[in-house]
């Protein structure tokens, strides 16, 4: 533990957000310390409960997570909180800094509502174990509640969302051809279904495609995800959305599910830290240019590149 | 080389299809001999032109890599053909070999289009390594072009279409709030901008944005990525559309980019590669149930994530 490392930790746990935005930045970019500062992080984790939000693009999760915020913000739930949102932006046009601002804006005077947006990074790393740091930070400092907003329905917001112990998943009418497909890949994750925007046509339509692949779906548990309509432009349905999150908190503690969903969201983490540690380690046997030099014998047919990874992870590469 | 290595090789090079199906589905589900396979088949590739085609959910790319496939099917072109679409969809529905039947019955009766669907398979392994080596066996195989369909604009399909030679990104009018967004994040990756259904309303404010947009990106080549306007269902847009993929391979080969490109690629996939197989190394040293019981005491705060893969990679965990 080094001094630094010591003292970035109780400022944060005094509630300091800009001790708060360093140590999640530390660990993001896997800054010097950042393991360090996780290690010392772990024990004050676990607390927070964790809620994930996901759906296509246009869906009005944004809205959707301010009005959920307001409402934990409020007299009786009185609830610190914390929010990811995983915005797949690119580095060029700022759009996460952008986004940022802007929905900060809203909450500037309330220091119980920290937000920090993720963008995508390019492979290497990855969003997912930048976004399961940044939650990890955000409950050890003692937010009660993390919020983690994504856009899509692709792997990586599964493996975004797998993390929360609630998933939420919204939708909208009219999102065209492909839309079984989104509803098919996210059966599995979602324990609450949103149709947001539900004052539009075809509000209904969706909810009976829902309901008939519910049924064809085979959750491990015994849980049938309730459909929550709102419009979160107006603040319609958010609290019928936080009573059904807490009935599955509820269920989850009654059916002493809690500790089995963090061993299994463990398991696939473990993998995914053991995962990059391990490329790591390859890479450190590796001199500088040699990745490049392999990517151009292989470009010009000199090598396969089936054997060359044999031969690395062996521990015998030439070079 | 194992004997049924090389009899798979020799039907696969000479058009059987049904070899072709088993050999993508050996290096698909990493079956025994898909390292050996995909060493065989490295020396017969590079031969194929890949395509890779994305956008969100609802844009139409089926329906516009059908009318592709028409395209370099007739007399003129008379190409062989690979398609690969990468579906989302979750192993419940069955939607991505439903969604296969009912391609395939199109071109059914004709042998120079193989359509292949790739599901998601969870995070073990990865789609984008799946699709990589589809898209290397079909090379292998003979087809001079390789087309390849995704959903999405997530990291994954960064990843997916990155192997591509030409990137064709498909938009559509009237996509809503979040357009700006899903657009920033693929503005390095288009070579081409198509906007389907370009009959609605809104295709001309799709262009404008699409236009200011590329003012503040910056490619590093000069390419200047044209857009195309389709109705795909009608067959509307396809040649102009061709000649735009024509007409940026010139480019690329004019100036001398396709091995840089290549390089690149192989980069990343070299990474991708080491990490997965790393990974492998990592696990293999660590006995049956260990990765739950390691899971289980970190679920229920006993011991430290960090400072468990620390200990696992240099080789000294405990069992």
């Amino acid at each position: 533990m080094t001094p630094t490392g010591t003292t970035l930790v109780d400022s944060l746990r005094s509630g300091d957000a800009r001790a708060l935005a360093r140590a999640i930045s530390t660990v993001e970019n896997r800054a010097p310390g950042w393991s360090e500062l996780l290690k010392a992080l772990f024990p004050h984790t676990g607390k927070a409960r964790v809620i994930g939000l996901t759906g296509p693009p246009g869906a009005g999760k944004s809205t959707l997570v301010d009005q959920l915020a307001k409402h934990y913000r409020n007299k009786e739930e009185n609830q610190t909180i914390g929010i990811i949102a995983v915005d797949p932006t690119s580095p060029y046009t700022g759009g996460a800094i952008l986004g940022d601002r802007i929905r900060m804006q809203d909450h500037y005077s309330d220091p119980g509502i920290y937000i920090r947006s993720m963008a995508t990074r390019g492979s290497l790393g990855g969003l997912a174990r930048a976004t399961a740091d940044a939650a990890t930070v955000l409950d050890a400092s003692g937010r009660d509640l993390v919020m983690i907003e994504t856009v899509g329905v692709g792997q990586d917001e599964v493996d975004i969302v797998r993390l929360a112990d609630v998933t939420v998943v919204i939708l909208v009418p009219g999102m065209g051809d492909d839309v079984q497909t989104i509803k098919a890949g996210i059966m599995e994750i979602a324990d609450i279904f949103v149709i947001n925007k539900s004052e539009r046509e075809g509000a209904e339509r969706v909810e009976r495609e829902i309901r008939s692949m519910q049924s064809l779906a085979s959750r491990n548990d015994r849980w049938m995800p309730p459909i929550v309509k709102t419009v979160a432009s107006e603040g319609v349905g958010t609290e019928e959305l936080a009573k059904a999150i807490a009935d599955y908190e509820a269920y989850l503690k009654k059916e002493n599910l809690i500790l089995k969903k963090n061993v299994e969201n463990w398991q696939e983490r473990l993998v995914e830290m053991l995962r990059d540690a391990m490329l790591e380690k390859a890479r450190s046997q590796m001199d500088g240019g040699s990745l490049e030099r392999y990517a151009a014998e292989i470009a010009e047919h000199k090598r396969d590149p089936y054997s060359l990874v044999e031969e690395i992870v062996r521990g015998a590469e030439r070079n």
